[in-house]
Formats: C-alpha cells, sequence, structure tokens
C-alpha cells in the first residue's frame, strides 16, 4: 500500500519507518524540511507541500495525518478537502477531540472522502515497533485499509471500534485511565518516600512488574525512570497534561458520570503548576480570623 | 460558682475573661505567671501550681482545662486525678481526641471525678463573648454545671450531646465541616481570581453575606480578612491543620462513610506544606518515558 | 418604574412581589395565565404575549426575564430584540451560563439595547423579601435601574460586579461554593448518624447556629429541615443538580484550577443517581478475577 | 528445606503446592483438617495441631504463617512463641498491619526467635505458580532462606525491603496503588457504558493490553472478566475491601502525604456498600428548603 503521511514529528517520524518497515510505500511531508529529508534517508519519498504529496498518490488514496490537534488539524483537512476526490480515505492518528472526529466525518462525506479517526497509543516506541490502534469510522474505509493497521500494531494490537469518533473516544478514555494509574502509582512511590524506611525504589519497581497484581507497563516504565535518577533529585513534580484526561472528565461530567479518581488525578496536575494558590491564602487568612493562627508572610 | 481554671493560652484567657463576667469566680493556673497575672488583673484569683489551685476550691470542685490535647492534658489529668476526690468535676475544654474522652472519663470514673468533654467552637472571640459548646459526659455533672455553660455560651449555644465522648465527637466533625466549608469558599475565589473578570473580593464576600443561600460567619471573616489585604498579597498559601480534620476523616474511615469533600480539605492543606512533590516527579518522569514529553529540570 | 416581568414561576412570582412591595409597577407575562393572574391580584398588570407586554410599556423600557436558562431565555430574547428599541434595558435574573450573557450582551448591544446579566441568590423566600442580586454589563444602564436592584435586594445584597457576563459568573461560582459547603455538612450528619452516639440532629444544627465558626444559613436550613423530619426517614438521598455546579467545574478546568471539593461535590451528585454502577461492577469482577474474592450476583 | 506451613486457605493451599513443587517439604496445619488432607495428598506431610507440626520441624525451623491478619496471626503467634526455640524462623506471608508486623518482631526477637514480615501478591494463581514477595526483617535469618523465597516466586519477583515491617510496609502501599489502578480502569469503562457508542468491553481491553499505554495484568483481568459476561451482566457493584488501602490512606494522613486518588478509590468502594445514604438526604433537604426543589420521598 502507498501511504501519504503529513506530519513528521516524534510520533510520525516513528510511524513512517514502522509503515517502511512492513513493505508499504511512504510519501512524507512535513512543515520541515529536515523531517521529510530523514524519512527520505529512511527509505520514503519526500514531498515539498501537501499538494505535491496528494498528486503523487493514485485515488483512492490514502493520507495519514499525524499533526497536532486543534487548528492545525483543522487547516490540514481544509486544503485536503480541496485536494482529495471521492473515495480516498483521511486517517487522523492524532489526539483530535472526538466531537471533531465526528464532525469532520459528517463533513468529508458530502464530498465522498472517507475520513478515519485513529486514536494510537504506546508511545514513540511504539509508533516505531508495534503500535495500539484504535479505529472509528465507515467500516467499508476501514476494510480497505485494515492490512495497514494489522502492520503497524502489535499483535491484536488494533480495533475496529465502531462509527465515526469511537476511535478518538477510545483513545481519550484510555488517556483519562492513564491519568489515574500514573497518579495511583505516584501517590504510592510517596507514601514509600515520606516512610521512615528506606526503599530502593528501582527495586521495587521491578518486584512489582514481576508477579505481583500491579505490574504493567506503567510500572515498567517508572522502573526505567528509577534506574536513570534514584530519587529522581533532578526532576521537578510539575506535571502537564496535553487534553484528553480535560475531555475525559469533561465528557464523564456531560454524561453524568462519577469519575473521581480521574478529575483528582487532573487536578494534581493543575495544582502542580502551581508554586502557591489563592485558595491556600484564603484558607489560611481564614483560620487566622476565627482563631488567630499564625499565617505564613511572604 | 467558683471554676478552677488551668491553662491561660488564647483560647482560655478569653474563656476566663467570659466567666468571670457573668459574675463566676474563677481560680486560674498556666504555666506562664505572665497569662496568671493577667487573670488577676482582671478579677480572677492567681495560683502558683495546679495543687494551690486546687486546694483553693471547696469540694465539689469544678476544674476546667483549657490545654493542648494530647500529652499536656494528659498530664494535667494524672496529677488532677491524685488531688481531687469523688463528686469533683473537671471538664476538659481542648480539642482532645474524643477516644481519649472516652477513656479518661472512664479512668476518673473510677475514683468517683466526672469528666465531661467539651467542644468549644467560636474562636477567640467566641471564647470572650458567647461560646458554642459540645459536652458529654454523666448528665448529673452536667446538670451541676449547666448554668455556667449557659453563661458562657450563646443564646441557645449550648447542646448537652450525651454519653462522654459526644462532645468531643461532635466537635470534630464540626471541624470536618468546617474544613469542608473553608475549601469550598476559597476554592470559590480562585476561580473568581483565574477568571478574566476584575473582582473586588472583599465586595463579593459582602454581597455573598448577605441575602445568599451561602451567608455563613465564614463568609464574614472572609470579607474581613479581605478588608485588610485585598488580594491577599502579604499571605502565603500554606493551609496548616491541628488533627480534627484529620481525625474526622479517620473516623470516617472507621465506619466506612464516603466522606470526598472532607478528605480533599484535608489532602489539599497537606498538599499546600509542600514546594515540590515525589507523586509530581514520578508522574513527570513517566511522561518523559513514555511520550518523550519534555520534563522540568531543577 | 416600571418593570415587565416575563416569566412568573417560583422565583418570578416571589420578584414579582417584592417589586411590588417597593411601589413599582409591574406589568407581568406568563406562559401560564393562571400566574398572571396571580400577579394581577398581587397588583401588577397582566399581559397576553410579551408584544403585549412590551407595547404597554414606554421607553426607555425595563424588561426583567426570569425564565429558565437555555433554550427558553434564548427564545424569549429572539423575540424581544424585535419588539424593543434602542436605550432600553434586558436583564436576565435566571440562572445563564455566562458565556451565553457576554454573547447576548454584544448582540443586543448591536441594536443600542442594553443587556444585565443579574445572578440572584436567596432562594425563593429572597426573591420574595430581600434577595442578593450580582449584577454585569454596561456601568450606565446598571446605573438606570441601580434603584431596582437596591429595593428587591436585603441591605448590601446587590453588586454591580462588573462587564457583562461578571454576573452571571459571580452567581455560578457562587453555586459551586453552595455545592462545596452542603456536601460538607451532609457529611458531617453521615458521620454522625453512623457513630455509637446518639444526636438529635436538629439540636445539633441548632448548637452549631449559636456561636460555632460553621453557622451559616445553609445550617439554618438543616435545622429546619430536621425540626420536620428528624432522620430525614421520608427523604431518598437523591441529589439532582441544575447546572451551576457543573459550570463551575468546567471553568475551573478551563482555567487549571484544582478544585477538588466543588468537583467532588458535583459527583457524589451524579452518583446518587444510580442505584449501582458498572466501575463497581469492573472493581467487583476485578477482584474476584485475581483473589477469588466473592462478587455479589445479583 | 522443610517448611512448617500454618493455614491452607485459598492462598496457603497454593502457596504449599508451589513450595512443594520445588523439592522442598511442607508439614501443614489448618484448623480445617480436609484443608490438612488436600496438602497430604499432594504431596505434604499433615499434622493434628500446631504443636505438633512444630515438633515434626528441627530447628532451626522455618514456619510460613498464611493465616488471616489481626486476631488469628495474633493468636497463632503466641502458642508459636511457646513452642519455637532460638534460631527459629517465622514468616508471616499475610496482609498484617505493618506497625503489628514491627511490634511482633521485637518481641519474637526477645526470645531469640527471627520474624519476617512477607507481604505476597499475585492472587492465587501467582501462589501457586509464582508469587511477587516483599520481606522485611532481619537480614540473616533473610539469607537463610532466601532460597525459598526465589523458588516459590516467579523471576525477579522476591526483594529483600529491609528492616522489620517493610515488608508489608510495601504490600500495603501495592494494594494503595492496585485500588487506585483498578478505580481508574473501572471509571473508564463507565465512560465508556454511557456513551453513544456501542463498544465490545473484552475488546476494548484486548486492544488496551497489546500495544497501549496501560496494558497491565489488572486490563488482562478486565479481558478475562469480559469474556464471561460481556457486560457484568450478572454482577452487583458493590466493592469490599480488605484493609490494606483504608491502611494506606492511614499511614499517608499520618504522613501527611496527599493521596487523593488511593483516598477516593477507597471511599467509592465505600459508598458502593450504600443503597441510599444519608450525606444524600442532607443535600436533597436542603435543596428543598432553599429552592423549592423537589425531593424525591421513600
Amino acid at each position: 500500500m502507498k501511504i501519504g503521511l503529513i506530519g513528521l514529528g516524534k510520533m510520525g517520524y516513528n510511524l513512517a519507518q514502522n509503515i517502511l518497515s512492513h513493505k508499504h510505500e511512504v510519501a512524507a511531508f512535513d512543515v520541515d524540511v529536515n523531517n521529510v529529508n530523514k524519512v527520505k534517508e529512511a527509505g520514503g519519498i519526500g514531498a515539498a507541500s501537501i499538494k505535491e504529496l496528494v498528486a503523487g498518490l493514485e485515488a483512492p488514496r490514502v493520507i495519514w495525518m499525524m499533526v497536532p490537534a486543534g487548528e492545525i488539524t483543522e487547516s490540514v483537512l481544509t486544503e485536503l478537502k480541496e485536494l482529495l476526490t471521492p473515495g480516498d480515505i483521511v486517517i487522523d492518528g492524532g489526539n483530535s477531540n472526538y466531537k471533531d472526529s465526528i464532525r469532520r466525518a459528517d463533513e468529508l462525506a458530502e464530498t465522498g472522502i472517507h475520513f478515519l479517526d485513529v486514536g494510537t497509543s504506546g508511545g514513540m516506541a511504539g509508533a516505531r515497533n508495534g503500535a495500539c490502534t484504535m479505529i472509528g469510522g465507515n467500516p467499508d474505509a476501514f476494510a480497505t485499509v485494515e492490512q495497514l493497521f494489522q502492520d503497524i500494531s502489535v499483535e491484536n494490537g488494533y480495533l475496529y471500534a465502531g462509527k465515526s469518533g469511537s476511535g478518538h473516544y477510545l483513545k481519550m478514555v484510555h488517556n483519562g485511565v492513564e491519568y489515574g494509574m500514573m497518579q495511583s502509582i505516584a501517590e504510592g512511590f510517596e507514601v514509600l518516600d515520606k516512610s521512615d524506611f528506606d526503599f530502593d525504589y528501582e527495586k521495587v519497581a521491578r518486584v512489582w512488574n514481576n508477579g505481583s497484581v500491579i505490574r504493567s507497563w506503567l510500572m515498567e516504565l517508572t522502573e526505567n525512570a528509577f534506574s536513570k535518577d534514584a530519587h529522581l533529585d533532578e526532576l521537578k513534580g510539575i506535571m502537564h497534561s496535553s487534553g484528553e484526561g480535560k475531555w475525559t472528565l469533561e465528557t464523564a461530567l456531560d454524561l453524568q458520570v462519577a469519575t473521581p479518581v480521574i478529575a483528582m488525578s487532573l487536578m494534581m496536575r493543575y495544582r502542580s503548576l502551581e508554586d502557591d494558590t489563592f485558595s491556600g491564602k484564603v484558607v489560611s487568612a481564614l483560620r487566622n480570623e476565627f482563631g488567630g493562627h499564625s499565617v505564613v508572610k511572604k
């Protein structure tokens, strides 16, 4: 199969190598020509523009977008809509909001173009060596490219999830679960860290990865992290987030699902972005008001 | 009535004045002789030791302890046990754990001494001008001193709550509710503070105190606090805690009651004591491991 | 002043009486003619339609909408926009989302009509006897009707909060705080209820209302509720919500503010709507899978 | 090595088989003679009492207790203390509280008996085929029996964690993490379940187990569970707990560690035990009091 790949960042470049290693062709475009050159070195075909990329593919075309969610995805799709012809298939492998994906599938369907929303998990290593992919959209379009998903995913690592939006929905919820699992592990290690015992965290993570109920890839990554920096002394505990956890929580609110653990995982991330909080000042001021408790002045 | 008062700190000194203003006599002792002298100036009788204080009271004696919970309460009680005689009444007006109060009541009852566990709310101003008191213990002992509680409390501001421990239990839960209310107010003001609007917090607290559903003494104190420092710029948001919120949560766990709001109120206090967290480092390290997300180095 | 009042439900009817009692005139419309008749009996003027209501007012008109947020507010505004003339003032006293209010103010401003977004707190009794009102919008328009707000609100109970949206934003956050306070109180009483003590909840609420740190209108209402049904035996613990708590949380997420207490207050409401949960089934199934722990079958 | 094994329940019986399969001898006792007979059939030696079991072992003896934490563990240890001689090693492989383990190690050390506190993870299958073991206690005693732990654990699946208490502490925290992970997964599936999509949960769990960031043994168990009952229709969502999650939270409170996810995981378990809540009634009553919102009557 010949795949047009747009977006060659951390995930896209690894994906290009993955696709190429399965004897597919890759025609690749990125706003950074250096990234395009890297794919050319890896055996792919370079394109200087989306227009050139599309022109180099025969209908029915298969285009995989691996670009940041939001405005960039929107503008690439707008451009593609002008260039593609009925029967072509556009795959959005980024972390788009599932509501956008439903809308985009509807819009493209009006011109006969198929749109598959694909959640991709497994990090950069997965993108390179075997990803986990969750696919939503038209079932016939999926059938046309199923072989591609089978090739780039680990065994049993792809799932046609249903109608448009279901792929990105599944990825969104996956990330919500991921937030909760990460925070669970993190809280556990903090309870170890504040104790009187003198644990070797790398060894703890290792034993927890061998035979325990909580063995998991995230715990393996924890082991890796501690192997490099035994007490994570070099890091600050600032936890950024890229949106899917928030979307999961917002979706839960819309559906009236109680998801306290996902909520708290996200909120502790927000809290970590602050050196000090206004809410803390209010509570501190109140304790001083009624009890004369001393406050910490700046 | 003549009251022996042990402990003349922030709360005890205000209480002494309160009792004196209701035409009771106060014999007072504190480890700090300056505090004793202040009560003497206010019309009380000073004592140089607990022994002297007890000796100056006629049986059946009424002793009010207003000392820190824990070891100091325990040691004062141990000393009192040797000095008092059957029929005497000891009042613990501090923030003792209700389980200790149950044990102490049992221990003192063996020698015929009554023990009342009294939760006191209302802060320093309340201790001075009219407190809220919740009393547990022997009902006859309570009846003996009911007039005292009526005098020092605001109207309808004292309650005989039941058997030993119930007074401190009620105070403990009161503080748990207080934690939750304070955190609720504090979160609300932070949502105001991070918005694009330009609210005057003192005025907001004032309008919320007049006619709104959330009007409350805590909101009045919020208004006071903002009147002194419009944005609390002088404070750090470090929220200490003195134990009752933790006890409420521990009790809830023992009773298998879901108290998420009290739990989170306490945890945000603990979080505020930290500049950085180990859990944050773990999550940050994990995000870097699987996604190559950049970490913030120290 | 002569006020055109649209919407005569629980809040609107009480508000009509409140306005009338301050020697203003009220021209009133409601989709239910019975409600209109009640206002006529109270001294107001009835209108058979919005058109008739507007026709009966002289420019510059003052129209107060007290209708459900969302579609109904939108459709009433659409109709008013056709009927009103530059300089007229529309007041939305309902629980509209502040983002809608900002948009509506902009849209009406294009035709020279002023729009004030007014959060109203204090429940039905407040609407009748003295409300708490938070007003956003054009400051000149506010000045024109300030006397009305002063009259219908309790002393110090109205606040011009700033530009359009600020009134409803303040009310939204007020409700978020309210959720947290209510859940705090509720958790406290459950910790009492599961204990070995035998508390009289009405008396507990009363003593907490007199002199304690947590004295508040909500605690007074708690006292009232327990005075009618000592153990709330007649109620089911199903906690509905009408949107503002959810909006507060969604806004907090957008602003990256950690609001765990508001979040948990809302989630416990959602949880209360369920007899059983899918998440509970998953955990139960997992415990059975790894530990052979027995599951409860239906 | 010859091991005296006390307690042949779900875990103990599987452990007996595990030990026997590694060419160790097992002398086994259980209060239920049927369990003893099952071990005899599996190649072990039966004992009719703890006394007989101890008598059949040569000093220095190795005794593995696999009995319920709390009173039973305490009474077995009391009996053992009378029977054992200096140099003997007692292993507590149950879920004892680490504070008890520290105390017990100290008490036994007075008579020269070694005590190892061993957290055992991996469920019944792990106990049979390869467990995860975390060991605290005297390092020389551990060295004496290290081969046993190596044999019964999976590769890299045992860890000498440090001084007495550290093994059970590590297991306790492991379970806290487990609570959080399970609740994370469970919340995710509920967000799927309430959506408009029509997911096949077994397939979702499978794809998440292959290549995704959240692949884990718990997710494999989730896949198993859904393979047996596609929507868990046969289960009620009642989530029991056996203590370690609560201990983790209590320990976190003592150490002032914010562990919101572990806290909420536990609280949702408690909540699941209730059909209705008193807190829900209080909030429902309050909403009725101030807003006239309808309540659901029984």
